[in-house]
């Protein structure tokens, strides 16, 4: 075993990605994907209607409402929230199961069960991701066209109260070019797996 | 003012870089601060005598023993050590006005001096080096060429008392390749200046 083998903690990380809607979370968080090994995505089970070019179980495992219910009622989501109308939970088991082989898990998460995760697992490592100014997340949700104005409206209105709590997330990331956030993401996993364990 | 500026510190980080004696210090040193803007190098004060390539002011402040006994008794040092029968000492206003200005400073020193510096200011960041292993670190050793047999004994055996302190790190580096020590150094750094204010 290595000199720094001896002082590596043995079970994966839990990364919590929060940021308002149309900061580019997604983007981000492909790419991040695709440049750092060793960290895979939870895949959230949610309510809410398929987009256009999301799949069942790569992106989502969507469920209808009694589906749901029952996982909720079971215990089997980490956390669950309702956001814009729609439920959205992490399933426990798997992260748990992940955690345990010693690769990192991210999840991609609203504020809301962002900071529920947080609260109920403190050594996640909660990173937000935030615009670099409200009026450039204005643009970026007008540009994305899948929103009606009541729509994007609810979720400037949203952002505004989630970016209040990012004094109780870890990290911050800008997200100005997608290239600079991903490397600072990537960071801050480098840099996390580096810590030494007390 | 961005959203990030204003849950941004506003003094710079203080950074202290350890590790065994032949383990790659000054290599990953030199190539970080060549690579990561807003870092810059504390140079310490010594009793040693420069070594060939070492320039005055630039290496170390080079003093004689007088000198140097003046700055501790005059309260100008944040630490000192002896270490292989010679004095190092860390000037202590230029880090403090360095930091003031928001420029990251980074202290090359000895696992005793480190440990030191961290005690004062428990915000230091302290980020150990390390060989892959004890084998490989006598191996550095030896094909520096510049130390005698019994300099090489005794450097070997301070490294095996040195590596005990790694628990008192923050961070722990690896260099096995210049590269990704450098890398690693570098998004410790960069994830460091990402993290929330309380």
């Amino acid at each position: 075993m290595s000199i720094s083998d001896t002082h590596r903690r043995r079970k994966g990380l839990l990364i919590v990605l929060s940021g308002p809607s149309g900061v580019g979370k997604d983007a981000v968080l492909a790419e991040f994907l695709a440049t750092c090994p060793g960290v895979v995505r939870c895949v959230t089970a949610t309510t809410r209607a398929p987009r256009q070019g999301e799949e069942p179980g790569r992106d989502y495992h969507f469920l209808d409402l009694d589906e749901f219910r029952r996982m909720v009622e079971a215990g089997e989501l980490l956390e669950y929230a309702k956001v814009h109308n729609n439920y959205y939970g992490t399933p426990r088991k798997w992260v748990e199961d992940t955690l345990a082989t010693g690769t990192d898990v991210i999840l991609k998460i609203d504020v809301q069960g962002g900071l529920a995760v947080k609260k109920l697992m403190p050594r996640a490592i909660a990173i937000f991701l935030a615009p670099p100014s409200v009026e450039e997340l204005e643009r970026r949700l007008r540009s994305r066209l899948t929103d009606s104005e009541r729509d994007i409206e609810k979720r400037l209105s949203d952002a505004k109260g989630e970016l209040e709590r990012i004094p109780d997330y870890d990290y911050l990331v800008e997200n100005d070019s997608l290239q600079d956030a991903v490397d600072r993401l990537r960071c801050i996993i480098l840099a996390e797996r580096s810590k030494i364990e007390r």
